[in-house]
């Protein structure tokens, strides 16, 4: 991932994601706005028709909408998503998921994810719809609200 | 779960399937056109807010609506969903996740999940759109297609 | 339409309703988190396969989510809201739309429309995320945002 | 509109399109995977609350989808979209709609579309899912089916 000499907001959050680094998801580059993230599918990952976990194609396209979102600074949370399977994925299949900002209006913003296997064919395509959290809430616990 | 004195599909559904295994999801109730499943958060779920990543609320969901639409036999597989997330959710919360076939025609479904915690407290609005797979590539290997 | 002996607010957003009035929509019954809305497909909502223009669908059922939403009291928009098409409808078709409330919290809501043939065939299956308008920009004009 | 010497599909289709017809919808570019339409905002689209209804920015995005996806040649439905609706616009707004193609496979493909003001500030944004028709039922009544 690209780095700066201090450390970042983006690499606070990762560090703090025990769901993306127990599944091995990767940061590729992450700046605010965009974000680029790798996974492998592993056996793990298979439900009952053997491929992919429609699951975790989705768990891999909402973390690089949360990294995108999030690299702007303040606490940014997933409101609604909705994502098209397109092609089944297997079972040792290197996944890439690009996240890209559509827009943003005030606290809202429109994020494009395109999950591709590494020889480009598209896997599934996600849009998610971001909320910047009101300071009062980030400071706290967000389990409160 | 309801069990008949035979093994069903549902039953080979879900000893094939490692992901919902590995997670502990156990499926409450399954009949054609609905299921019920079961979730507890755990601490390898929770995402850089340390809160339980959308991503998992989105498979159980999901994995709701496969038991749901797959009871009737055919492999059917999600073509797109959509999910809200309307609370977040801990490290330990009991989600349950109630699947009902709201229309089908043809091939295609629509089936509408909605997830609780044990209270009753709504966390996440699901709806996805299944397709059921030709006979020709359910009797083959779903990855050649 | 159901009616009390006063002017209720449904009936003053229905005055106003220039698009619900030309399109010759009628309301069935509207009360808080519930309405059924009724449209006659005319010549000119026909698209140009020949059949009612998704458009004018996705009208009605925004519609009657709108009276639904609204029936509470306070200015409620549609933020998003997403449509499947299951049956092409014809001219002359009697389309009836049923919104009900699925969830609310705080000033957000959700809301499922289901658009049926008055035979009872389902048409198309709607959902739509509402929200509360603060009441500062509720008074003043809502193009000042 | 571009136009060619000889007579386009994207033309007969048209001449045949009452809806936008009557809504004065112009084709301001059309090629397959890419459609501009635009629309001005009347009287007669206004809702309850005094601004342009929801209805009618989709039907707008769903007509540009309609020419973009129908542009290759075969008839092309509808078969699901999503709306976020960013902006109010107002009577008079003069509204240009873009509809690109994210990705097709086989029959099915998904198209972006974004609605602006013509100072380029966004309503909405829009995103459809199509299916082309088989040739059979394409070649007789849609209505049949």
């Amino acid at each position: 991932m690209r780095r700066s000499s201090t450390v970042t907001g983006t690499e606070v959050m990762y560090a703090r994601d025990r769901a993306c680094q127990a599944l091995g998801i990767q940061l590729v580059d992450v700046v605010p706005g965009r974000a680029c993230l790798r996974m492998r599918v592993t056996d793990a990952m298979v439900n009952g028709h053997g491929i992919a976990h429609g699951g975790y194609l989705f768990l891999l396209a909402d973390a690089a909408f949360a990294y995108a979102s999030n690299a702007y600074g303040p606490v940014t949370l997933a409101q609604s998503a909705q994502i098209e399977f397109l092609r089944p994925a297997a079972v040792d299949d290197r996944l890439v998921a690009e996240a890209v900002e559509r827009t943003r209006r005030g606290l809202t913003g429109i994020y494009d994810v395109t999950i591709c296997q590494s020889t480009g064919e598209v896997v599934a395509e996600f849009r998610g719809h971001s909320v910047v959290l009101p300071r009062a809430r980030a400071g706290g616990d967000l389990m409160e609200g």
